[in-house]
């Protein structure tokens, strides 16, 4: 351990208990869609008092609308600003970003959580409530990493662009707006939780809508009729089919432990309108997993051109195809070269902090380090504390010293991409 | 043709014109559930100038709502009165109710209808609207035949009872009160749209809902959940096959021609709540077909046990069983031995008035033949004019023609079956 680690470690213990009180207020915000505000202030005070420069900002303006790579439900982003709180280099080093998402998914249902959880509950080295591990804990790492250089006295070369988004969990606009105010970099870290695995890959997906279509009747002559429920049947399994084809080309070592790399989920199903009458209308809805070499044009293409293929399983399709329709949200898949001098860094300073072996995967969800990628040109990595299977359901919990532990890896991380340029004496 | 036949004969074409005006007016009533009120007054003031003996009343009391065959979605019947005329008899006659409902479905999406629902509208000897067919047709065909026997001066042995009902379309209770009312008979026509074949039995039938369970996950990480929409493509193709065996064990001739017998109809689908979320449950919602042979409570418990034999063909459900529930409405199966003498006097009338051998055919759907057999010991056969295809559904029609030539029949038939004491001088 050299003197920098050292110290960096060191500020870290001394910090832990400060870190974990201001973690458990920005979880008893509840920063849901279109109530981002006060945790976007709380941050941006936070940045303003590490001395960073901050930029803190409504999304706004026809250019991010019209952009293809915008989804979004709102119309609206009052109130819901990003904040970027910037580290400025002396120059001549390379730049990163650390960006993180502070919208969270809604509750649900209270009576299945044991806490409440807006309250950060710490019990046996985990604090509890949403947002925790999705992701306020993993921005927390991002702060604490940041915060410990500044006040270690380590004067960078690189920039470190701290980027505070919203909309994460709706498509992207907050990161999208940030890239298109220019807020890009040379490369980028992603704190959302992968269980302290490296993903230089992420999966993209879209979401989608089919109709299939039936002829009424009533159900006492049901053989008049013809059941888009039975039909929906056939197109659930007939889109079964297209998953297996589309993962059987999917050959790339990162995704050899994963049973299905990118799933086509069917979540929602919804037909007919009365117990006895035959239902001439399903719609289907879900989501598709775009590989990370794929291009989404290319994944709509092939999804349509499929479901044309009905009409040789069932003659009904010929004359009543299955109708589909993209909606709601879509995540750009993202990508880092696996020998990307980053993925060097963070694979070492992991090694240095944990003492083993990093695992390196692609992840089965998007992240914004998607539109990073294909609209910042910023290569991104996807590496957090948290376990995403406690993610978007009751009684979400992060394990607390894994965000430590995060921090000192992106610490020595940003370190030696960003280099130093002098450090100051304390 | 016999003089009285001839005579009744002449009497509807002297009255068909009125007969049509008065049909008109009550299409114009839109009786559906709660709103039956104006139209019973219209056929209660009907009956009193027909002479008939007047009973109208509001359906009420816990014996009618703790009888184990009261189905309903409503709590209250204030000002949905059942209305029922009797033509009395001279005494030593056999009995006849000719019973009749006034509810209507919801007209549903107006823009689908050519002519306005409620209008009445004539056009090509058809009279388009709600009810038409189901079954105002029907019902004016019995008025009818009772106004020509008493208006030309005929006195029966036997009583006719014109028993004009609510509530058909939701599971009989209207039938149910006249029948705890004491309103039972010798034997029983309905007139619902058979297109004029007589239908000696009627399917019953009864609602069920089916909770399909999976185990919920992210979608891109769907190989971590169970999806229950899967798992209901199971059930839908296990359900069919239970379908397939009861009507392997229907050998009754009157079956001969239809394909499904006694269908079991899936009506509706339901579940999962976000399209990239595995999908934990989906409720199936039908109508299972009761042969008229057929115990309620044998083919609950039959399908009960079929279900269970899910757990052979996935493992899943033997720890996740699917839930079976009985809900909503149900119609008692209807049935009238075919030697019965009324059947024979209906088939001769059919034939004297029509000049062709009746079709005779078991009904698909289910009447309130059913409780009329079953709880109130009067054979019944359901017998009308119109096409049960019609019903229901947007431009609804009735041929008129098939109107007066079932009032003929019917006419005949209660002769036959009431008995002539005398015939009045006109």
């Amino acid at each position: 351990m050299n003197r920098t680690q050292e110290n960096i470690h060191k500020w870290l213990i001394e910090n832990r208990e400060q870190a974990i009180i201001f973690l458990q207020d920005l979880v008893k915000l509840p920063s849901t869609q279109g109530n981002e505000g006060l945790i976007q202030s709380v941050i941006a005070t936070n940045f303003l008092q590490m001395g960073l420069e901050v930029h803190m900002w409504e999304l706004d303006g026809e250019d991010l609308k019209k952009h293809p790579y915008f989804f979004s439900t709102r119309e609206s982003f009052v109130e819901s600003p990003n904040v970027i709180g910037v580290l400025k280099g002396k120059g001549n080093g390379k730049s990163l970003i650390l960006n993180g998402h502070v919208d969270v998914v809604p509750a649900g249902d209270l009576s299945q959580w044991e806490n409440h959880p807006y309250h950060g509950v710490v019990q046996d080295g985990k604090m509890y409530g949403r947002g925790t591990t999705d992701m306020k804990g993993g921005n927390l790492s991002s702060y604490l990493a940041v915060k410990a250089i500044k006040e270690l006295g380590i004067q960078l070369k690189g920039d470190v662009i701290l980027q505070s988004v919203v909309e994460e969990e709706s498509g992207g606009a907050g990161t999208l707006a940030a890239v298109m105010k220019g807020f890009t970099a040379d490369a980028a870290i992603i704190p959302e939780p992968t269980n302290m695995k490296i993903f230089p890959k992420q999966q993209g997906s879209k979401w989608f809508r089919i109709r299939v279509k039936g002829r009424s009747a009533h159900g006492g002559t049901r053989y008049h009729g013809v059941s888009a429920i039975e039909k929906s049947a056939i197109v659930v399994k007939h889109i079964e089919g297209l998953e297996t084809v589309r993962n059987q080309r999917i050959n790339d070592p990162l995704y050899a432990n994963i049973p299905i790399p990118v799933p086509i989920n069917i979540g929602t199903i919804k037909g007919g309108e009365w117990p006895s009458s035959v239902a001439d209308l399903v719609l289907l809805e879900g989501r598709i997993g775009i590989a990370p070499n794929e291009i989404i044009e290319d994944v709509q293409r092939e999804f349509k051109e499929w479901l044309k293929k009905l009409e040789n399983i069932d003659p009904w399709f010929k004359k009543h195809p299955v109708e589909l329709e993209w909606f709601g949200a879509q995540w750009v898949p993202g990508c880092i070269d696996e020998n990307h001098p980053l993925m060097a860094i963070l694979k070492a300073k992991y090694k240095e902090v944990v003492g083993l072996d990093a695992v390196i995967e692609a992840s089965p969800w998007g992240t914004d380090g998607g539109l990073l990628t294909q609209v910042g040109k910023t290569p991104s990595i996807v590496f957090g504390p948290g376990i995403s299977s406690k993610a978007h359901f009751p009684n979400e919990y992060i394990e607390l010293d894994d965000i430590f532990l995060t921090a000192e890896i992106i610490a020595l991380t940003i370190i030696d991409w960003c280099q130093i340029a002098k450090i100051r004496k304390r």
